[in-house]
């Protein structure tokens, strides 16, 4: 595996790929790495000839009192993972690197960043997509990885990348989630052992949504009392930051559910912010 | 010369391009050309392999009120010129190839668009940018050529590749001017024969401006009211957009002018806004 610092180096050993013709499977990651990710790397591996990660803590992805200098990070544990999942290229670079002078161009998708994480985190998704479209610049990649744990995330690049005729096929990877249920996020480390038991409503509250509306309820407004209830009956709950039903593609609200809509959760369990999400007549 | 009609089949040729190694010069227009237009296809000429150039008159670059729907447009000419002057590829989408579904996503730079055109034209950069960012992706130009007539225009791109670690070299080209001094512009053929002499008065003032600072003045102030002046002693002056002196990369307004800053003037003669400008030591 071969670990670059400087966009550089990166650009010009993508471009010597794009040269030869091998196709070029990227997976951008926060570090930290999980399952999760690893998944993205197994299916990068799988349909391309070279896989390349990034690990960037994007700074202006945090709107302030978030959790930046404090996001938790491991790069000698995440370079082993990374090697021993097959990833050819390591891209690590500094904050300095990415952003080398004060940087006055952002990338903004508008209407469905209004909603859920949107609406919370103000600045969130400009971040977001601003990196994302600066990494794709600088990697090349054929295709790009995420998972669907950031289902909004997801479908936002997705939009991205069609409206401005980027050359990266988006793919969206099935969320990943621990034996009980628990999706897997660089955030559960916040957890205390306590806490982990509690994150668990996130999952089963869905689980509940499921059984509700298998069991013929279509009204949003029932079904988001009814996870509400739920998640407050578990302790550590600090917070519902938003519990939403929505289309999937316009993130507006909708207020009977059908199939392919997406109940999507974002609840404080201690001092974690941690989202999960089901798209309705997909497996769980 | 091969024109292109569809996005689909643009990139198409644009990837076998790359692949075979040759170099792309790129000339977004919108169209209805002039020699400003083809020194630039000249420029692109003598340094790629391959000359690509666009006619796509971008309504989102437009504010409401303003020239869209009357914006001269001359297809049949536009062809002969473009092929006249060597253009091997001329890329003339429609509204609905470059916008096939509702435009969500943005690119957007910020500080230096607040200036001159920028405060004047709500919106107008930010259309610009947005489309060039397609265009670079559909395209995949080594390098792109910009009159530097539009001087914002031209360092607000530079500014957006920079940040966006975009791989394309962004060319600015010397104004091209008629013999008697006014700057080329599709926005001519808006006037009427009397205008058209009163439209010399910009680059006069500028002329003005340069003798002004020759003989050693440095207030900015006296220089503006000088230009000012001057512009209103000819008739058909409608009214004046703006009179700036700025720093030619911030775009900040000066107080004392010195060599490298930005004189840049906005005037509406009769119906049309023009525009011309003078960076300072250069040769006018």
């Amino acid at each position: 595996m071969r670990v670059i610092k400087t966009v550089k180096e990166m650009e010009g050993v993508a471009k010597a790929l794009r040269r030869s013709g091998k196709s070029v499977g990227f997976v951008p990651t926060m570090g930290y790495l999980h399952e999760g990710h690893l998944s993205l790397v197994k299916a990068a591996r799988r349909e391309n000839d070279t896989v390349v990660m990034s690990i960037f803590v994007n700074p202006i992805q945090f709107a302030p009192g978030e959790d930046l200098k404090k996001y938790p990070r491991d790069e000698k544990r995440d370079m082993e993972l990374a090697e021993k999942e097959g990833v050819d290229i390591l891209f690590i670079p500094s904050v300095k690197e990415i952003y080398p002078r004060k940087n006055l161009t952002f990338v903004e998708v508008k209407e469905i960043t209004e909603y859920l994480c949107g609406g919370k985190r103000p600045g969130h998704f400009r971040g977001v997509t601003t990196v994302v479209a600066k990494l794709f610049n600088i990697v090349m990649p054929d295709r790009a990885y995420f998972g669907k744990k950031d289902f909004q995330q997801f479908k936002v690049i997705k939009k991205m990348v069609e409206d401005l005729n980027t050359d990266v096929e988006i793919v969206g990877c099935p969320i990943v989630r621990e034996r009980d249920g628990l999706a897997l996020s660089s955030r559960n480390i916040y957890l205390s052992e306590e806490e982990r038991r509690s994150a668990l409503s996130l999952y089963k509250s869905l689980i509940l949504a499921k059984r509700t509306i298998e069991s013929g309820e279509k009204s949003v407004e029932n079904i988001k009392n009814r996870i509400r209830d739920f998640i407050f009956s578990f302790p550590h709950v600090k917070k519902i930051d938003y519990i939403e039903i929505v289309d999937q593609n316009s993130f507006e609200v909708v207020e009977y559910v059908k199939e392919g809509d997406l109940i999507a959760l974002a609840v404080f369990i201690g001092n974690a912010r941690l989202i999960d999400n089901w798209v309705v007549g997909e497996e769980l």
